[in-house]
């Protein structure tokens, strides 16, 4: 095999990689919140990575302030009572040292024997190699409501993932 | 590395971007849908594919009768008032340039200040490579309830999947 | 190419596939029971593998005794009125011949004219490889309740699964 085609198997091998390395980071975060792992949640993202959760709170600026936000009072009474951080599978897109990814994240709480669904959001994920692992720079929720929050973020993630396509 | 050993490698790699691929299809259609990108959404299908949506309704023949459906008043009212399409992961068998796989559909809708669960589907895919993409030839949803019909299709499409194994 | 880069190559191909094959072997049994098809579900397991489904209840120890339940009337009556036993997208680590792996199981019920949450769990998977496939040594249940269960377990599995970044 010559040294070019081995090169493009390995950087075939390298994206596949890649994507199953952000779908790991991804889908991590969900179980060590609920499981009350703060610290494992938090370094989900860059030191200075951005949670923009809602449009009606302020972003949390910095994985120490992700961490704050789940040792705080709200969090840990959810998870007393019994809660999923549920993240649905990942549309991920990677170009080189970056990746841009959208998914729903679905907020279940428990209530008498059954559960109830809290919220339902559209994700974008903004994330970057670090070495050898991924991190979030940005992830961004918006609700899926009449406030048109979710369909406005879904819009936008799309057209950066499908260009011409989604126009 | 003998030229067909390098050859076994390069097959190997393409079933797993084919997987990466057919993903990104199907996963792209419910946040499409969801966002009012009635062009993306519908564009997940071959021009003349079939949306099978329901034992209890005509099916949808072809890709501007799927975009033609997303931009009618139905559609239309249930992403205003905030609505999710969410797919679950997919399990799919990649043979040559076709495809078949199966999944979840769930439709979450916004009432008051929570989501409740109205749909909750089997669903099963058909989907043809075209071109650098896959696209799909018929999507099949049935509802998991006492009509039998979701039961159905999975069973069809078990059998399909795993042969023997699934008798 | 030389010989070890060759090799090395195909190892990171195999894990992939091996990511893959694990995905299949999950993701087919939530259809197979929805299905009513108990054997193929049932053969998700080893012959000797456990299914450890809740802290309130005895392990289903060997995979004909995950048939007979399947078989009996709880579970047939869950499928003749609507249920799906969904499955979330899955966290794994492949190891040589074993992976562990995480994910949340929904179990949604028909009622009316929509479904409801009837469990929300943490599941931790333990499966081997058994000549081509994959099959299942232990699937643990634990519900996200306030008993602490699914916290637990989300615990244990993410300190086998990140080690120090989860302390």
């Amino acid at each position: 095999m010559k040294e070019d085609e081995e090169g493009q198997l390995e950087a075939r091998i390298r994206r596949l990689e890649d994507e199953s390395e952000i779908r790991r980071l991804v889908l991590s975060y969900g179980p060590a919140a609920d499981a009350g792992l703060t610290s494992l949640a938090a370094s989900r993202w860059l030191k200075d990575g951005v949670y923009d959760w809602d449009s009606d709170g302020e972003p949390y600026a910095g994985r120490a302030a992700v961490d704050e936000m789940l040792q705080g009072d709200g969090h840990q009474g959810l998870i007393a009572h019994g809660v999923a951080h549920f993240a649905g599978p990942l549309l991920v897109e990677v170009e080189g040292d970056r990746a841009c990814a959208l998914n729903y994240s679905l907020i279940m709480r428990r209530e008498d024997d059954r559960y109830f669904l809290w919220r339902v959001s559209a994700v974008r994920w903004d994330v970057e190699r670090a070495g050898p692992l991924w991190k979030v720079r940005r992830r961004t929720n918006r609700l899926l409501d009449a406030s048109g929050g979710g369909r406005q973020l879904f819009t936008d993630t799309l057209k950066d993932l499908f260009g011409e396509e989604a126009v």
